[in-house]
């Protein structure tokens, strides 16, 4: 096993499980016990709830490997994580790590998909510690599957449930950006790499490989008071506003014009001919955060959003009354907000 | 999608969440918020430490569905997390469960899944809510992927660490069942109907199909102050004694001879032309618990366990000084240990 070759394909189970170890990073000491036993014992923050998500990333289904590297598929299946843990006002504390892998993947894929998760921590100042894993082989695709346990007072958990009538519906940053990077890189497919637009689109092409979780933004609007509800976009704007007003009973009249699209973004969907308001509203994997704010706190807010971390919290709707529904308003007129999002199973 | 015929494939990725939610029980009230959100949010038990764990079945590598139900493939994948928590002297408490569904299976195969989850955790008596989970498609097999957290008191966690020389190694139940069941199974596929073994070993085929993981017995082992380290046979017997050796840096003498194998599996052993000490050391997901237990105390345990669950506890070996290595004795003589279990990459 020693002289096992790079890029030979995977050496044994445990010598995967020894070179993964070497490149976690040192628990974190509210990890009493970490990989390596049965089960990791961490210890709650005092008075802390905990909070639990997963998600799961399918090659040839969630990523391609064609556009990310292993290091960034790494960085942004942790990140859809903690974006989870983000929405609820937490904060992501411990990871567990699961790797379905076929025969030709090699130990240097697996070590670069660690480097992903630790860049991805490193980089938002967080302190999560992997704690544990599975790893197993498989015939189909490769499948990252993560699941993160965050804390947050109790009394700062914001869920989907709780925006009221006359509420400002808020998204963080600016959307669009993930969906025009996918596409950039399907299109670069069919050109030749000099007119790649890699070099022109970066911010884009880098949201769709490696985007970052809102989890500082998170904190604060959840600790603001003046959150009832959130969410973040993962299955697209559409699809999420009408989760959270659903859960919410209210309807909602949202202000097509007012998406925010950063002005690259903008200008990679002229090229790509994609409409911006129909792809702010349908692009995935954004993990901005979508918040209803009680009208008159929604200025002092964003300001404080803005000082504190540099990002915009823009108003892009008014949460009405239940009867009302869910609807779109922009310069064609009014119509019916539909979900349109990513399906799984395409039905 | 309301007129979806079932066996016609997948419904909707909402439509299956739907049908999901409605087998689910309810959460118990530790659970602040379940299934339905971007995570969930649960309370710790008071001054409770928190255990985490994650298991994930590949169909064609870790089940097969010839030989098993997808009610027993839910059951045996969330059992494999319950006994990680037991092996620590831990109690389960929260899942996440994720799956990765190709196109041709149905919402009746994922109904009995989730049936499989609640019917393990009800006929083990135990509180375990499923609090979250991801869906996702694949061109693959089918990849159920559970996380679960559990939790115990510190000072009663029972780690792989802490044998000590002279510490007694000890059972729980008996060994090689697993093994016997699936080759059952497998041998059965060349032969009629009418002559499979099912009936005549039975109890060989549910220890493949649904093993019971030994929570109760974790806890007793792990609160009874005598137990210094513990694992549960999850590998195979040889891998998971050397395993809590090289842990604890202890050496191990492994009483072959001692080896419990049920009467039911010698005789299917013996059908098969198995070697009993073999199987019962090479034998994986047995989910019985190894424990190296204080020499004087041991007798009194087996009695209390047996007493308290039915459960016989058995000494099957002696930690020695870590230079004398791990062997294992039997009529044949004394021989080195090697690790035998099960390699996902089969190297």
């Amino acid at each position: 096993m020693a002289d096992q070759k790079e890029g030979a394909g995977l050496p044994s189970e445990f010598e995967l499980i020894r070179r993964i170890r070497t490149v976690l990073p040192e628990p974190d000491p509210s990890v009493l016990l970490g990989a390596g036993d049965d089960a990791a014992a961490v210890a709650p923050g005092p008075g802390m709830t905990t909070l639990l998500t997963t998600d799961t990333f399918v090659e040839g289904v969630d990523f391609d490997v064609a556009f990310s590297s292993w290091r960034q598929i790494g960085w942004k299946s942790m990140a859809a994580n903690f974006s989870d843990i983000a929405a609820m006002g937490g904060v992501p504390r411990h990871a567990l790590t699961t790797l379905c892998l076929p025969a030709h993947r090699t130990a240097k894929d697996v070590e670069a998909l660690y480097a992903g998760f630790r860049e991805l921590t490193r980089q938002t100042g967080l302190t999560v510690s992997i704690v544990g894993g599975d790893l197993s082989s498989t015939d189909g695709p490769t499948v990252v599957s993560i699941a993160v346990s965050g804390e947050a007072a109790e009394e700062h958990i914001t869920t989907r449930k709780g925006a009221r009538v006359g509420d400002v519906l808020c998204v963080t940053g600016n959307l669009g950006a993930s969906e025009a990077g996918l596409r950039l890189l399907q299109s670069a497919r069919e050109q030749p790499v000099a007119e790649r637009p890699a070099d022109r689109f970066e911010d884009a092409l880098s949201r769709h490989r490696t985007p970052v979780p809102r989890v500082r933004e998170g904190e604060i609007l959840a600790r603001s008071g003046c959150v009832h509800a959130m969410i973040d976009v993962s299955d697209g704007l559409s699809s999420d506003a009408l989760h959270l007003c659903r859960d919410s009973g209210v309807g909602l009249t949202l202000n097509g014009t007012a998406l925010p699209v950063a002005d690259e973004t903008r200008r990679a969907m002229e090229e790509l001919r994609l409409d911006p308001v129909g792809t702010a509203l349908e692009s995935g994997e954004e993990f901005e955060l979508l918040c209803a704010v009680a009208p008159d706190r929604v200025d002092h807010l964003a300001a404080e959003l803005a000082e504190r971390t540099g990002t915009p919290l823009t108003p892009i709707g008014e949460c009405v009354s239940g009867d009302r529904g869910c609807e779109i308003t922009d310069h064609t007129g009014r119509r019916p907000l539909h979900p349109k999002g990513y399906d799984h199973f395409g039905s």
